[in-house]
């Protein structure tokens, strides 16, 4: 196994900085991956920085990986060496629960492994993720990348890209169906591409004026000033789903408004601190619902990426050298990304 | 059309007192009914007190009725003098919007015409409710009332009844469903009995360990006092749908955490102040569902009427005069029934 050269957190209040260490020897179902490409999600920054108070350091964070396949385990029958591939949040679960049956991993009701944070079913070692350059996960986790689509591109799929893909499947977005995007980040300008790819009408809301055109460039139908009473009152008991993307805080009764009888609007962001609380009367009158979601299973993530293989669908990204992780953060933070930042791993190589 | 005695509220802080007025001449599909009981229903308080700000005076209450039909407007063809009906929350709707259309005519796109306090469609008349002798119903309003059970035990049904059977319909309570049901008054008391004839398995949850054995003896399997951490605890994960009768604020969080992957929590009450937020973490985290149910739909009425006929479901009531009515509603207030006032309508013709 040769060296991983990595970026990681040694503490919530340092910077990322270059960490090297060994990859486990491959198992038997294990595969080994060149990582060529790594997204920048929000839970790196959350995690590098242990705003969820379970870090565990050194965090070698990032959860949206493309590369290509070195090495097989004696067991693997998936994959063989050149394959392109991807690996998203999870790297295990139990695998024997109800909802690892029923392929949802995301909700192993034992605790899904995670990319990076994760305690190893095996070893219990404390896995690193994809600021690296190689990767060692059992085949179940490794999913196929289309050949034709731009692996950089790709790689934000396997987080942004699923965590909208599931709920906009899960609740039935389609021809005919009024779904609602809001916020245009990482995840809403996912949104946005793959709910009009599956054939729904899709609007937008934003806060800001200056993301429209880009927003209907992006695919959305229609766009809403979500600070303009008018603006969303026209729209008011129409949207068959919404899925609201912004994690900070937020009041949710105008978007609620704004759903049909039994239409849900699906929070796939947790905030800080608890949006105000939604009023009873909005859930009744139309039989409404407010739900969560989180990523999606194993096989949701490969449905997901053959969809976008089909519809030649990727993120709109900046590329980045590892050396740009510790600005990248701080741009993050301020949404001065279009939409997600990606950091070429060969950076890490020279 | 014979003089209605009836008792309705003049004002906001006056109590009820005695009303004669003349119900409107029979509509060519009209109904005349001789009213015979009529369930005291918090909402009656609510809209005598104007509560909701909407009360027009003076206000008839009362949706919870049955009686029998005297007479029938001439094209009427589903009923005829004699037979046994009853009349719930809603007494019109504009019967071409896509929920009327369904049959889920509460959700009425245009807006319901409520059994008191609601306006008329054809003559812009405010409605009286079943606080009289007698009441006229379009006949596609109108319910039939199963001949083996107590006239009034059943009226209860017209709304408590439908509120929860409503909800344990939508999302599935039946064999194999572990359901619970927050609150035992007169909501709760009906769905503890609804979902148990339904086969669910029962868990009622309240904040009173004196309620323990009669929540039993009302058909729940288990009962837990849900301010005990421990108790609530052994039901994490566990529930495919929790109807919510509580109107009083109070903290869901605790009650979305027993939801099992895609379960609903469904509130059926809504409080004068919003509850707590719920934290966004427990919808995400298994994909749960927070929603609201309005009553329920004519024919869906009829479904839980005859549900109710076979299985020999009906409220456990006290019966009162219609004089006592200003007291019931002071012991209502203090939860100090078992478990809804039922009027001999009876009282009002001496
Ligand atoms: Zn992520
Ligand atoms: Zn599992
Ligand atoms: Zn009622
Ligand atoms: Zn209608």
């Amino acid at each position: 196994m040769p060296t991983t050269y990595a970026y990681a957190a040694r503490s919530a209040d340092t910077p990322l900085a270059p960490f090297e260490f060994q990859r486990r020897a491959l198992r038997e179902l294990d595969v080994q991956i060149e990582v060529m490409y790594c997204g920048v999600c929000h839970s790196d920054l959350h995690q590098a920085r242990n705003e969820w108070k379970n870090s565990i350091y050194p965090v070698v964070p990032g959860h949206e990986i493309v590369g290509r396949v070195t090495h097989v385990g004696s067991g693997v029958t998936r994959f063989k060496a050149g394959d392109l591939v991807g690996v998203g949040c999870l790297v295990d679960s139990c695998r024997t629960c109800p909802s690892c049956a029923e392929g949802l991993e995301q909700y192993c009701e034992n605790g899904f492994v995670g990319t990076y944070n994760g305690v190893d079913r095996v070893s219990g070692d404390i896995t690193y993720g994809g600021y690296s350059t190689n990767l060692v996960v059992d085949e179940a986790f490794v999913l196929r990348v289309p050949e034709n689509l731009d692996p950089a591109a790709t790689a934000p799929l396997l987080c942004a890209g699923i965590t909208t893909y599931s709920p906009l499947r899960q609740w039935g977005a389609g021809p005919g169906k009024k779904v609602g995007i809001v916020g245009l980040g990482g995840l809403g300008h996912m949104g946005v591409k793959l709910a009009r790819a599956m054939g729904a009408h899709v609007v937008l809301f934003t806060t800001s004026a200056s993301k429209v055109e880009d927003a209907k460039r992006l695919g959305a139908h229609e766009v809403v000033i979500s600070k303009s009473p008018e603006e969303m009152q026209a729209h008011a008991n129409s949207f068959d789903l919404i899925v609201n993307t912004v994690a900070a805080q937020h009041d949710l009764n105008p978007f609620i408004a704004l759903l049909k009888r039994d239409g849900t609007m699906t929070l796939v962001g947790a905030p800080e601190h608890d949006h105000p609380s939604p009023q009873v009367f909005g859930l009744i009158m139309k039989r409404r619902r407010l739900a969560g979601s989180l990523i999606g299973g194993i096989a949701e993530t490969q449905e997901m990426l053959d969809f976008c293989g089909q519809h030649g669908i990727t993120s709109d990204i900046e590329l980045i050298p590892m050396q740009k992780i510790n600005d990248a953060y701080e741009r993050m933070l301020k949404s001065d990304v279009k939409y997600r930042f990606v950091v070429d791993i060969d950076s890490l190589r020279q």
